[in-house]
């Protein structure tokens, strides 16, 4: 394809990320020394900012925001969750490049925008508006395919992680008082970042000593097995649960708990999810106490405990989508491709929007155990290089308890 | 008071910090080198593992574990909630003082702990056994009277700072998708660490856009009015609230919400925070979509998020309370005491036990606005101080929206 003078739209959609300006980042440092490109257009909210005509021109902003955008959280032009579905959306979208010069689009996102971005992609080559397209993936819940792994990942885990094992030993040391912490990890369909909860973990002591995760189909008897189990040999239990965990009915578990609030009404709002509800479960069957630990946006934003890797690759996803540009390539999302050998490698790839726009990427059984209510070792090798610098290790006195007179 | 030779009985009590090993670590450094004190023995479990006589030998551990405690979250030793109330569990203390010649106790905790420690300390003079006793304030609700601040305080704020302006930025970015978030932080009667929530707010767009604490009552109708206000204003408003806000009648809003869980039964728990009602009360009112971000023990035991400053002050306080007793001074509690001037310092002070025990310190009046629903600027120079390293400023975009063709 060649590569027209023109000016570049560029935008963020979804769930915010620690590093989607960090991609952002990526996208204006490279589309600056591209000589094609003349204005950068930031789109506001997304693709909403499209329709509605509404944009940042970033090209007037001063130079220090790349760095800045490095380590700030969430989408410095605002995010959305529109699905583009309306014929006349495809018109307005397709009039807006053509009256504005529009030659090369990004879109930084997760599932639903990589739809978007590929109907775009589509819509521009029906119509034979000479525009370039390229995705950049996004999402904490590492459910884009084909790539390793989706920059945000990496540091909503390490967030995720370092919550287990610390809040882990503060449920360790108060165990003659609390029984249970159950930790409520953001993830609908995929449980990578639930898995992730695992990653500090040196020993049984250790939280957490139960993961469930969207991917197994979650069993209250065996929940409560596992639970008292636990609770029997170490005196307190560490549970990492998925939000998204169905029952047989595939049922979310936490809709139960939505069956009769303070108002009277059944509806799963934002505020539901299953923690609550197995928290009262594990009192009333076991009678014992649980509390629940629910982050909520704060781990997919808190960019203070970002992992350097993903702030880094998050970058360089942006960079690349932009330099395909330069390269005549057009149509595709950048992949993360993790090289072969033992030292933990990332390299840019590709691949074409159709075959990523909704297809999901769940955790594959083996990162799974057989009882489906922790992960493997595998999954350990998989995830560890994502999160940045190591997990520390925190002091564990060597000496037992001695009995004095 | 003679300096006897003797041992040194330590212990940990009450929820954990980020930093109560960092003072484990102070009084283990310094009782290392202090030539009357013979064994150090930890407590397990805090006051419980005197009353069955099982603790830990610190004296026999590794050298590398002050270094390590510095950094480790919780309680190394364990902890407890145990109130002494029987004259049997005095008489089993005062038999395991005798029986193992401890001469020496000290005890980090916070005001719950601060009263065991004076109570232990009454029993020893009268009964004259000579033994020096005193506390070190360790609590993340800053609640305990005299000391500027206490250890932890400034680690969790940290944390709960970071967190507000952070997933402030993703629920400003979700605006046309999200309208407002809900912060439930830690506190059932002071609301310290629900004001350190301002810390990180710059600017109008910046969260907080309200906070509320127990030390006013809590109006619904006033609330409603308020979030519509900023609603109105902003798209999107972000709420910090103190798990303690209590009506007029003075119960627990979070109460409200237990009023029928899915057991049918009416209770608190320490799954109920008022969070998920005022979620509800918000959409049923409102008509506007809420979530609720609720860390738990997650902000009291984020030690990767640790304030230098909070590190560095629970450690000199452990030093403090064994130095201390080399100086002849007993049956204190170790302060900090800030040091006038423009630049903060902080020098170890001391407060008879009698005088802090069961006191509780409230957020003061020239903290919290007029209207009850923010923090002054008194308090952010307060407070800055405590959480360390300073808030980075995050990247806004300088150009306003424009107008595409």
């Amino acid at each position: 394809m060649a590569k027209l003078r023109g000016n570049l739209l560029v935008g963020q959609s979804g769930g915010p990320t620690p590093v989607i300006n960090a991609s952002l980042a990526g996208v204006l440092k490279e589309a600056k020394e591209m000589p094609e490109i003349e204005k950068i257009y930031g789109m506001k909210n997304g693709i909403e900012g499209a329709l509605n005509k509404e944009v940042y021109d970033l090209t007037q902003e001063p130079d220090d925001l790349v760095d800045k955008l490095l380590y700030t959280p969430a989408s410095a032009l605002g995010s959305c969750r529109h699905k583009l579905t309306k014929d006349e959306e495809y018109e307005q979208l397709l009039e807006l490049f053509k009256a504005n010069n529009i030659r090369y689009f990004v879109y930084i996102g997760g599932n639903d925008s990589m739809d978007t971005c590929y109907k775009i992609s589509k819509l521009a080559r029906e119509r034979n508006y000479e525009m370039m397209v390229n995705g950049v993936p996004k999402t904490i819940d590492n459910d884009l395919p084909i790539t390793d792994h989706c920059p945000g990942f990496g540091s909503a885990a390490r967030f995720v992680a370092l919550s287990t094992v610390e809040s882990g030993r503060d449920l360790e040391a108060m165990k003659t008082f609390d029984d249970v912490a159950i930790f409520e990890i953001m993830g609908r369909h995929a449980g990578w970042l639930t898995a992730a909860s695992a990653l500090g973990k040196r020993c049984e002591e250790d939280a957490p000593h139960l993961i469930y995760l969207p991917e197994r189909i979650f069993d209250e008897e065996k929940f409560l097995k596992d639970v008292k189990a636990v609770h029997d040999k170490l005196g307190y239990v560490y549970v990492a649960v998925s939000e998204g965990i169905r029952d047989k009915n595939g049922e979310f578990i936490g809709a139960k708990d939505a069956a009769v609030d303070a108002f009277g009404h059944k509806a799963i709002s934002l505020s539901d999810g299953p923690g609550a509800y197995l928290a009262k479960l594990i009192k009333e069957k076991l009678g014992i106490k649980a509390r629940v630990n629910r982050p909520g946006t704060i781990q997919r934003a808190l960019a203070s405990l970002a992992s350097k890797a993903d702030v880094e690759e998050a970058f360089r996803a942006g960079q690349a989508a932009v330099r395909y540009f330069a390269q005549g390539i057009s149509d595709v999302m950048v992949t993360l491709v993790r090289a072969d050998g033992k030292d933990y490698k990332i390299e840019m790839g590709m691949a074409p929007l159709e075959n990523v726009a909704n297809v999901e990427n769940f955790v594959p059984d083996e990162f799974i155990n057989a009882e489906g209510n922790f992960v493997t070792e595998k999954f350990f090798e998989y995830c560890l290089p994502l999160i940045g610098e190591p997990i520390p290790e925190y002091a564990r006195l060597v000496g037992k308890p001695i009995k004095l007179k």
